[in-house]
């Protein structure tokens, strides 16, 4: 059996609730056209702002999957 | 019409709740003197532990508002 | 009276749940070893995925405690 | 409506003119198999050299694109 | 004479044109209201895409000014 | 003619014995479906542990091909 | 009572003497026109040369302050 | 079952053949007091020089291992 | 003879009087504990503020040190 | 035939004109004493302010150069 | 006896066969000229690539040697 | 009159007294063989240590001096 290899790839999720739920919507969509997805960093948080209140969480993850053989 | 120009400050939010809640602590207040902020950005997440618990998150922003004319 | 030493060591906590929940079951584990933890700060946010969503989040932590004398 | 989620990836332009040439030499080509490219970061500025001076400007970009639903 | 003490603030500026005039017009508009600013740093170059081509280039910089006594 | 233009992607090859054998991993797994790569940096090494030694080295990789024309 | 929020800002404290004194300085002048200054972190240690000496210390600091409600 | 914990520890292997065997030497030293082992991260490759030649390469980890119940 | 490996902790010492003071501080009270300590570095200088003043240094060290067969 | 090596120097070019013309004084200033200078990299991008606008660019490279066997 | 000064040089060693090779070969190259070289730290590891392979090993690295009095 | 152009090296100093002190020590070796150093910048404070205490301090100094024309 030959040895793993897994490609990144960085997404941005956003969400109107939390940084748990951007993220989620980043992987949820991701999933629609990657398979065998096995990790994720978070590496920027950021959000945009309206009446002085977080309007959208913006989360930008790297996202790890395997490369079938 | 002119180019657009921003102004970047960093606050320190705190929360006994979450990581969001200290971010909407940190721009409720500055709102109160800053008008047009527009986006931030998460530069660090801490805290201060009691009894081996989180006893307040402290996240640092960089928070971006448009300067008028 | 001599001037305060911390030190400072690394964990990961995890939890289904949430980044906060992995937190706070990071210094529950090291409470039971280590006295006198005050403050901590997040380095890193990751989690393994599973059917598309996030299985487990993964948080680095830096916390500190204070050296008796 | 669902939450938009986008997706970056790491292009180097290249150009015997300019910095802003190379960025745009990498967004024209680019713009040939991705839609709805919205922002680019700049991550790298290097160049080659001959007989002492900037033969080609090679500028790395972050961009940054909305995924369709 | 005491020893000189700077403040430093960050700024974004943005142009249609190149790097340079958004440098430019960030410090054109700082001008107004801060006095004797003396050196700047380019910390991010980014810029929105529209039809495949820099629309606005924006960039943030790090700027120096004395404090009078 | 015209500039040329490069994109970049992150993997990660592993291997059982060596950091140089990983990358090679990673490069001849990328090779079955990327044409015309030209150069890599290593960003991450990293590696798995069984019975007090390494089990499998992980190398993460950014790698740059050429777009065609 | 309402959570905590304080607000961050940057500045360089110069001295003939030593790193210390530059920092003492820095928080000297900005304590004329910011009240409740906490904390400090130095981000950068720099100097002016001259005759093969140290002419100045340059050391830039970010200093937190809470904003009262 | 609860959340795992891990705990994360650095040391410096050395040795005189390779970057590899530095790593496995670290990791030696390491299971002879610390269980459960299971990942580690290259933070820092250095090197002695002695005659115009690597002496002892210096490889830092980052090693993290998983706290019991 | 086998090849030597080391450990790394961090500490963060603290002084009234100096940044030298404060890492001497560290180093005294780690001394108590750990033996054959041979290098430090400094990875951070923060301090708390009293009546515009510095009151405390805060320096954060990396401390190497070897570990005995 | 041996293995090329290169070494690296870094220089920092200055003008009232542009980035890249600052860049282009530095190669060209270089190369007055270094022969075979095949690459840069930028690696800061500074400049000093009078009446509120640029004086003068001031960009930092990291110059490669082949050595001769 | 006065105290010891170094000066650091930056240089990229090349190997068609290792990493360690390739840092062996800069140091070998560099002790041409260089007397006293004490250490180094790899600072980047890179590549190129042909056929799918590693062509050649291109490792940069920080040496320091001490200068005499 | 031409644009000035400098030139950057980095060297360690050392000294058994203070940060402040090997800092001076670095540039009055240097200024034996470089002429018109115009400043610095510290990019490392590390130390030996000997019983339990910093036996001498090791600063790395980024040194820029003018390029005659």
């Amino acid at each position: 059996m030959s040895d793993p290899v897994y490609k990144l790839f960085e997404a941005v999720g956003t969400s109107e609730k939390s940084i748990e739920d951007a993220v989620q919507n980043a992987l949820a969509r991701a999933a629609k056209t990657v398979r065998n997805m096995y990790w994720f960093e978070v590496t920027e948080t950021r959000g945009n702002i309206e009446n002085g209140k977080v309007k959208r969480w913006q989360v930008t993850l790297k996202i790890g999957f395997s490369l079938e053989e």
